[in-house]
């Protein structure tokens, strides 16, 4: 097993040396002198931290971020994204979803849970590029028919490839959302997924206009309809939630489901302001995703964060709603739990998922608290090194392949700056 | 004069060459074979655009940064804030304001407009390091009295600097609100803004509080009590204006008086959401601000150009609202027509403020739109150099002077942080 020795790191406001054997901390103290194949040297300048888990994105957006912004949720979808996206080919999807870990690590993340299209190339890119992800078996249903044969092309593939994937990648059962998928479809995918002890992931409750038009056809709530068809459980993640009643708080709290939330994404589309603390409050099980590029437009956890407690404070009315700690939680503890990942935290015996931030950085001062400070304060210029199931994913800010990353995404982009509506 | 060349930058989409002579533009042309002391090659990969202006911050606050979070505004004021500045000497504000300062020029801002105590010292901190500033006489009465012995002593201090300033520095007249500075006290610091043809700069209509008080003492909305002292007019800034009616809208765009909108401390201390939208369509000339660290907690304008804009469309409930180029310009070109700057574009004649972005960055691709790219994804890691009034600021991500400055305000957060109550 290669050892990997980080020396002088800031580790909960000490001074400390940490080992890391193949993919798990072995141990931390103030001084270990083990020898190691590679030494990372943080001057007492860098503090070890979780990185992130991103519980909701479409990665491969990247390639459209700008592309479409400050519209009507329709002409956006309808004139723009749609077509767009069209012209995605499988190896598109590739340079796009490389393009996104690219930015996913410069800002510290380590895992994605993805819905998109053309699976087996996110796939590929996941495994060459080191992150986590989960990529889901992705299911839309043609209007009063089955599932799409684009879906079922795209899943097959998968489905062959999930024998030889790594252990970073978990799979997902990801149905889109209940007014794209049937029923019966919902119900067959709930026992493919619990069969095969995956997680199921689905949009729910993003917008008034999904809400109402499930009252008018269930008269119930998303939340509710999912719960009666038996979709709701631990292995659960509804992305959005916008619009939550009390009741729906309490199913989601009850079945142990797990919420991703996605402020940014939720106010540029001005879909709803999710009630973060109250969901916290009744016990659910709070992660956050940055969803796409379309409607974010980044994929940094740390501005996420930032808008979930900002937005919290905002939807409350209460200063003391979205409190950094909680955040800093739903950004790293979350997922983990969501997918059996046993990091999260930087202790002896868990993943080797880490991430070194700049002390030695005009936004980390005053320096009275580090979660603050990076939930309040930093930015990507902070991210000096990211480490993900032991191996280095970026040092001291460089990560290879990132020039061919640029040039092939730059090219996709005249592909489609050509064909856009002006 | 001292010569400048950008060779090969991005301008307008297109490669050009641009010649810096003294503090001005001088010429931009697609190839220039002019002598200069000084060549940057953007090599095609650095955008040339304006730098941001910020409306409103109390610079030296970075020293309170997550020094107290996530608490009630009079918790947070009482128990925190006020104690711990009570504490700042001149030379620690001298210091905080370079924090600040080193703080802006890494993400791109070379204004600052200022209200904190110590001005001088501040003043200082701004001549030293290149920056241009608007720094405040400021004024608090004692309740029931007169304007603040330590503001007449600070103020006659500020005013002997006055002559010798260079041309980067601006005075403003700076009562801090309506519910701190007496109207007699008022009226005589409009009436000196006035004979100095300086920028008055008030809070206004910040938080509800302010506006029942206003309401109760006065039988009108801050904003119409401050019109009925003559206070409004082209040269008076109001920050926060969170709390406006469809009337205070029509005065403030009738006397063409500037806003200062800060959105991320109006989230974050829940004051409440300025209607941006409205405004803006009303005429209002709109600017944008970071307000202080202590509730933001940083001072980058590309996160708080992100916030105005996602801050409109759930204020206004429409997608539409707070449109990336309304946003841009608030945040690059209101304070200089307020401050009679003569910058905020990149063109022949005008003073050469301007920032080269990188666009070799995963944050910058797609590549459609670079004006909603930095609204929406970019953060201070797509900063390459800063150039003010014809000089460097910040080469290629090179700031001199920044450990030092680091290091001093380490030691006075220690200070700082010995005192906090647990």
């Amino acid at each position: 097993m290669q050892n990997l020795l980080l020396k002088n790191v800031i580790l909960g406001g000490k001074v400390q040396d940490v080992l890391i054997s193949g993919n798990r901390f072995r141990r931390i103290s103030e001084r270990l002198e083990e020898k190691a194949e590679q030494v990372i040297d943080g001057g007492g300048e860098l503090a070890l931290i979780p990185p992130f888990y991103n519980l909701h994105s479409h990665a491969a957006m990247t390639l459209l971020r700008g592309y479409a912004d400050d519209m009507e949720l329709f002409t956006w979808l309808q004139k723009y994204i749609w077509p767009a996206e069209a012209l995605l080919t499988h190896e598109d999807v590739y340079w796009g979803t490389k393009l996104a870990l690219l930015e996913m690590i410069r800002s510290g993340t380590v895992f994605v849970n993805d819905m998109y299209w053309h699976q087996t190339a996110s796939l590929d890119a996941v495994e060459e590029m080191g992150l986590r992800a989960a990529i889901g078996y992705m299911f839309i249903c043609v209007p009063g028919g089955g599932v799409l044969e684009s879906n079922r092309k795209a899943n097959a593939e998968l489905k062959e490839r999930a024998a030889s994937r790594s252990s970073r990648v978990h799979l997902t059962y990801a149905p889109h959302a209940i007014y794209t998928v049937n029923e019966k479809a919902l119900l067959e995918i709930a026992e493919e997924a619990k069969q095969n002890q995956a997680v199921l992931h689905i949009h729910a409750a993003e917008t008034l206009r999904e809400v109402q038009e499930c009252q008018a056809q269930h008269g119930m709530t998303p939340v509710a309809y999912l719960d009666s068809l038996g979709l709701l459980g631990p292995a659960t993640v509804l992305a959005h939630c916008t619009h939550l009643t009390d009741e729906d708080i309490a199913i989601i709290s009850e079945r142990k489901a797990v919420i991703a939330h996605n402020p940014v994404s939720n106010m540029k589309l001005c879909s709803g302001l999710f009630r973060f603390q109250s969901a916290l409050e009744s016990g659910c099980r709070i992660g956050i995703g940055t969803d796409g590029c379309a409607s974010n437009n980044n994929l940094s956890m740390l501005e996420e964060m930032k808008f979930a407690a900002l937005s919290a404070k905002v939807q409350s009315g209460q200063p003391t709603a979205g409190r950094d700690l909680d955040v800093f939680a739903a950004a790293t503890r979350t997922g983990c739990t969501l997918f059996d990942i046993d990091g999260g935290e930087i202790a002896e015996g868990k993943l080797a998922d880490a991430l070194l931030v700049r002390l030695q950085h005009p936004q980390m001062l005053g320096d009275y608290n580090l979660i603050a400070n990076l939930v309040y304060s930093a930015d990507s210029s902070v991210m000096d090194t990211l480490i993900c199931d032991g191996k280095i994913l970026m040092l001291h800010g460089k990560i290879e392949e990132e020039d061919e990353i640029l040039a092939r995404n730059r090219s996709i982009c005249r592909k489609i700056a050509a064909v856009r509506p002006s």
